[in-house]
């Protein structure tokens, strides 16, 4: 199969964050306490719908009413069992596109039973860091015993290119896409890999910035292939965080300009899609 | 029944003002998960004391203690069930005003069924949009078949004027006022209908503006009577947006700016009260 | 049994400082909904790692694997029942440090309930304000009858010189530290009492201050003894507060502001620690 050229994707890229913004698509969560209020911000900012839910039939009824979907596994509550893994049902049965973030994987009994259920059910986009994509992988039985995820906490151990192979044995499982976050970040199908540079370090001053990646890639998803999506989302985050970094040199006032940043770039799609990626074999 | 005239209702808007600043009224709420930080703060900004349960016997305790409680649907969790109803019967029992927003009304069971209790409770203000006030109203059974709601997400997609009928409807049934935000926002106490302009458009790109509202609706139902809090909280995010919308041109900034004007807004009521509505009977 | 000397204390709290930004402790949290963002983001800005958890299993393992633990009552849901409970046990058995927050004390049976347990396991540091000191004392049966409390809310109606006699006998009994928040905040750790003057009043317009303060606390009680730790949050937040209300004068404007001069405080402790506090004997 051929590649992509980096021309004819960021003619993509370009396409779906004007997409988002003309049409507004509702884009529902199922997300961690911490960052909740952060994810909507940033879905709003981008032009998508946010709602949040937490109940069982709640989770069946925007896996159906949503355009596309976030799920996140932080912070579970005993009623998430059964409103994770129903609503990943429901999407899996419906089609509709959704985004897991496998953020704390090892943790706790429940997130592990949720996240293989979610192996199952084939998310359309898993977006992480390099230590849960590692971690997730094994998780889904998809690389050898080799292969070494050192997860702590919330944060990544891993650099993004050690997760390259985890990254593209997931999309290869789910048929979708993945992106790995981290000073480089990687984005694949499971046959095409992107790498993008750039994107600022106060990002990791501001609790939840993965988070936000998520759900704006779900925005994305409600409007473009996976691998689109992923790519698209990323691409934001690195040309509006690069441009609060401008502007700002401490995590508050960044987080600030970082989210007025997202609202901007939404507006010129062609400029983001000009941050650079390159484009290889998977 | 003499409609209050323009002069004398915009003295009461500044007499409330002003009393929440004076008297610091405890104002709890029971509110959904994304916006609960913006709420407290709003609340903060104005003049009022936040605190924020979940438990059965702590929203008793709540209805009991405060001057006056907020009540908000979003992100429902089971134990909300039991909490959202014994609470809403103990503050009908005391006679604490309470502010209920039924956002997301028509997603999930449990949400209906809290909102059918509610509607046995009469809560002093009903703050929400026009799909929610249309929808609302004909849980219910206060519309004819013939009114339509469009629910979609949190979103609004009618306009306030649709919910007209709705929102009067409601206020002679709950015997207080009905605050529908928009473009133009209604406020009606089932006899006098008032009409506000003003408020910026870049309130819909932060998440929760409207559980904001009903947070600092419920600070003035402490000192002012329904109708008075609904119009006093409609006028101060009014005022306060409008400001907020004079320096910052992107949603994290207007929203920083947007909480600093109300702080600002709550230390000068007659200019607040000042702002435009028009009066006119229901 | 000497006290410390200023000197000798302020080169403890420098370090404390210092050592935080260079390890990164994990750091994890238990926490309300309010302002579980701000606890994160205020470590984020220190130098801490953060994670927040709710599950029980989630407890236990963050009792293990954190460096220091944060536990906060406020916004408490069935499961943190067994989750508070279970955590301060581990906690106390491995011996990992950790700090409690008892916010609205008094308000829920469950809240009793899991403060009674804290009181046998001996948190290293409470965090709290003047009213919640007394009334943890009198929960914990270290004080005569005569001491009174006044709570409402979530905010403090006593001194904190009314708590002293208070926060001396915690300190005693759990053998730890005791931070009270006021105008004037006092540590003690039940030999040595500092007071320190300072700290912006527009904190008490930002909703979850104290509860930063609490998680903050806990990142320098990863690399510090109880005593240190205590009044090194409490310093960094008296100068970054000060640092913060010079360029806000409003209370959003001023949180984006307090979090960024946190941040700049991590990175120049001896400034810090040079803010003013005083000792005497307990």
């Amino acid at each position: 199969m051929d590649l992509p050229t980096v021309e004819s994707q960021s003619r993509a890229v370009a396409d779906a964050i004007g997409a988002a913004r003309e049409q507004t698509p509702l884009v529902p969560s199922i997300t961690n306490a911490v960052t909740i209020d952060y994810v909507a911000n940033a879905q709003l900012a981008v032009g998508g719908s946010a709602a949040m839910v937490h109940m069982p039939d709640e989770g069946e009824f925007i896996a159906r009413a949503g355009a596309a979907v976030y799920l996140n596994v932080g912070t579970l509550m005993p009623v998430l069992a059964e409103t994770m893994t129903r609503t990943a049902r429901t999407l899996r049965s419906c089609g509709t596109p959704w985004v897991v973030d496998p953020v704390a994987i090892g943790i706790g009994a429940m997130r592990t039973d949720i996240l293989l259920t979610f192996g199952e059910c084939r998310p359309t986009v898993v977006r992480c860091n390099a230590s849960e994509a590692i971690a997730l992988a094994r998780l889904w039985g998809l690389l050898d015993e080799g292969a070494k995820a050192g997860v702590r906490g919330v944060d990544s151990t891993d650099e993004v290119d050690a997760a390259r192979e985890a990254a593209v044995a997931i999309a290869r499982h789910t048929g979708g896409a993945v992106a790995v976050s981290g000073k480089v970040d990687l984005v694949t199908d499971g046959t095409t890999v992107a790498r993008c540079a750039g994107g600022s370090e106060l990002l990791t001053y501001v609790t939840g910035s993965g988070c936000a990646l998520g759900g704006v890639t779900a925005v994305y998803a409600a409007v473009a292939d996976p691998f689109t999506a992923a790519l698209a989302a990323t691409l934001m985050f690195n040309y509006a965080s690069d441009r609060a970094a401008s502007v700002a040199d401490a995590p508050a006032s960044f987080k600030v300009a970082f989210i007025d940043e997202l609202f901007r770039a939404s507006k010129v799609p062609d400029e983001v899609a000009a941050k650079g990626f390159a484009l290889e074999r998977a």
